[in-house]
Formats: structure tokens, C-alpha cells, sequence
């Protein structure tokens, strides 16, 4: 019998994203909990590390988003295949990751003064020095993140909603990133899942 | 031949400690480059996305340090025998990376009121959350951080210097925190190393 998926997250994208675009890519069934800001105080006692997303897998549970995508696409066929392509895309994923962070800083920052200034540096520094590099590196992977095929990175990219807290789309002068993210999300399955998740801000 | 290893980093332990934990656990000679802060707006350009530490291997540049050590950790037998073993390390990993992610946003604050006020919080919240939660996970898996064996995990924990940033020793009141961190420091290899490191403070 197939695994039992059961997905807990805010009624957002953020870092649940990527799992449920892998589950969808899997065309897994899974079911999409989503746990409004009243009912966090006590499903933050009931996961293990006070954090969400958090997977229930035939009702063992697991925890941290990135590892949880790591897993999934071993069983997906959209990790690696050996050490060192896992490691092309490891690399990407963190990178991605790192970038996410920076954003989320500035996004979930209440302070107004700090939040301009994150801003600044976002638009005036990080931006600008990574998204060139990370358009390069999809350039001379063939059009994607690494290794010249589909992996997890590219969906993981796809997924995770950094234009939405930046307020606009930050791929729009960086073709490769950009025909990346129309790549992933033309897939039918992807393509189908967005059609039809719950529409969120973030 | 064995692969060439040439790290870089800043002349700290930082974020480039758990490479050379497992560099050393290995028994693999590396050059240990270690870029002073003059140096590094030139080293910066030369990096693949501006970030330390990156491990050339053979004259391949690798980055993100966590993935290097994964990658490493496979190398070297510390990875998990199967996805869900690795999915459980992975768990461990970047829930320890999470916790030093804000230990060293306090420990690298310089505005002083803000500095306080992220002391506090660490002080008041996270790491009473945290800390019975590892300490457990590492006692239900028979004094390691996952599968009941030692592995990579297990290294990156021993050997990020989240002490040295937070300023006492966070295992202190953590049995088996403590005694996991002193099962790693003495594999003869580990002890090596740490009896021969460069002496920094962080």
C-alpha cells in the first residue's frame, strides 16, 4: 500500500511549497493542513522542534522542509545520480535557500526603519550579485539548476515564494532563472497543482 | 591518486569547522587557506556566489557548507545506510544549523539594543525550547543524534562553535548533549585535530 502523507503548515506557500510541488510532481495524494495562526500555540507543542512544515509519512514524523524534499525526490527520481550530482544540487538548494532567508528577513521585519534598510540592501547588494550568478549557473547547466537536467532544485526554486515577499518578480531581467520557472511550472502535474491550491499572498 | 582538498575560509572556526572535522576523521589532507578580512573583497570575487568556506576538490570548487559535508560524510561512511537513515541526519543537521543561525544573528549584531534584545530571546525562548528537545533526540537514539550510530550529524554538532558565540557552554545542563560532544572529541582523529587547529575564538 502506498504511504500516507499528511502535510502541516500555515495557510501559506513559504516553506511548505516545495513539498507539496514535490508531492504533486509524484502525484501523490497528501493531506494539505493548514493551521491558522489561533491554533499555532498548540501544534507548536506537538512537533518536535517547535517548527513547521512538518510531514507525517504513514504516521511517522518528519520535520525541516529542505530535508523533507531532499527525501522525497530520492523516491521521485529528481535527486542525483551519484554523490557528486547530489552535491550540484545540494549547493543550489542551499544557495536558494540562503536567498529565501535574506528575503523572509526583510519581509517579516515589523520595524519600520530596519525594514527599509533590508531593503536597501536586498535591491542594492544581494540581488544584484546573486541573481546574476544563479542565472549563470541555470545558463551553463543547460537550463537548469544543475547536473543538465530536472532535479529537486529546480522545483524548490519554483516553488519557494520569494517574488511574493519581494513584491515583484525577481527573475524578470535574468531569462535563464526565468525560462527555469516556466519550465517547472508547465509541467502537468505542477501546472495542475497550481491550478488548483488554495490562493495565498505568501 | 587521492583527490587534492583545498579549503577557504575566514582564520575562525565558523561555519568551516564541521568540514574539517570530517576531513580529519578521514584522515584526509587538506590545505587549510584560511583569507583574512583584507583579503577577502578579492576572494569574494572569485567565489562561485560570494560566500566561504568552499572546498576545491581536485580543483573543482565546491560550496555551502553543509552540503560539503554531506558530500564528505558519503565519502567516509557517516552518511545514513538508506534515504530514511539520511532523512533523519538531514533532520538533525539542519536543525543544530538553525539554532546557530540565531545564535551567531546575536553574536554578529552590532547595534547594542538590538544585541540585548536578541540575547534575551535566546536566552528566555529558544534554547529552553530547543535544548531538552535535542538532548532527548539524542538520548532516544542511543547517545547519537539519529539511527542509533554515530554520524555526520553528530560531527557537525561537536564541531560548530555556537559556545564560542553564545559565550558558555549551551550543553552544560545537558547530559547527553555534553556527553555526545565528548564521545566526538575523542575519536583519535578528532582529537588530533582539535590538539593541532590554529587557537581561535570562534
Amino acid at each position: 500500500m502506498a504511504p500516507k502523507y499528511k502535510l502541516t503548515y500555515f495557510p501559506i506557500m513559504g516553506l511548505a511549497e516545495p513539498i507539496r510541488f514535490l508531492l504533486s510532481y509524484g502525484k501523490i495524494e497528501f493531506e494539505d493542513e493548514r493551521c491558522d495562526q489561533d491554533k499555532w500555540p498548540s501544534v507548536k507543542e506537538s512537533t518536535p522542534l517547535g517548527k513547521v512544515p512538518v510531514l507525517e509519512i504513514d504516521g511517522k514524523t518528519t520535520w525541516q522542509s529542505v530535508a523533507i524534499c531532499r527525501y522525497l525526490a530520492k523516491q521521485l527520481g529528481l535527486a542525483g545520480a551519484n554523490d557528486w550530482e547530489d552535491l550540484q544540487i545540494d549547493m543550489a538548494v542551499d544557495t536558494i535557500s540562503d536567498l529565501r532567508m535574506k528575503v523572509a528577513a526583510y519581509a517579516y521585519e515589523t520595524d519600520e526603519a530596519l525594514k527599509e534598510k533590508k531593503k536597501q540592501s536586498l535591491l542594492n547588494e544581494t540581488l544584484p550579485f546573486m541573481l546574476p550568478r544563479l542565472d549563470k549557473m541555470v545558463k551553463e547547466n543547460g537550463g537548469y539548476f544543475a547536473n543538465g537536467k530536472l532535479s529537486w532544485a529546480d522545483l524548490y526554486f519554483a516553488a519557494i515564494p520569494i517574488n511574493f515577499m519581494m513584491g515583484f518578480d525577481i527573475t524578470k531581467d535574468y531569462s535563464n532563472l526565468s525560462a527555469l520557472k516556466n519550465t517547472v511550472c508547465e509541467i502537468p502535474a505542477i501546472k495542475e497543482w497550481i491550478s488548483k491550491r488554495p490562493k495565498t499572498e505568501r
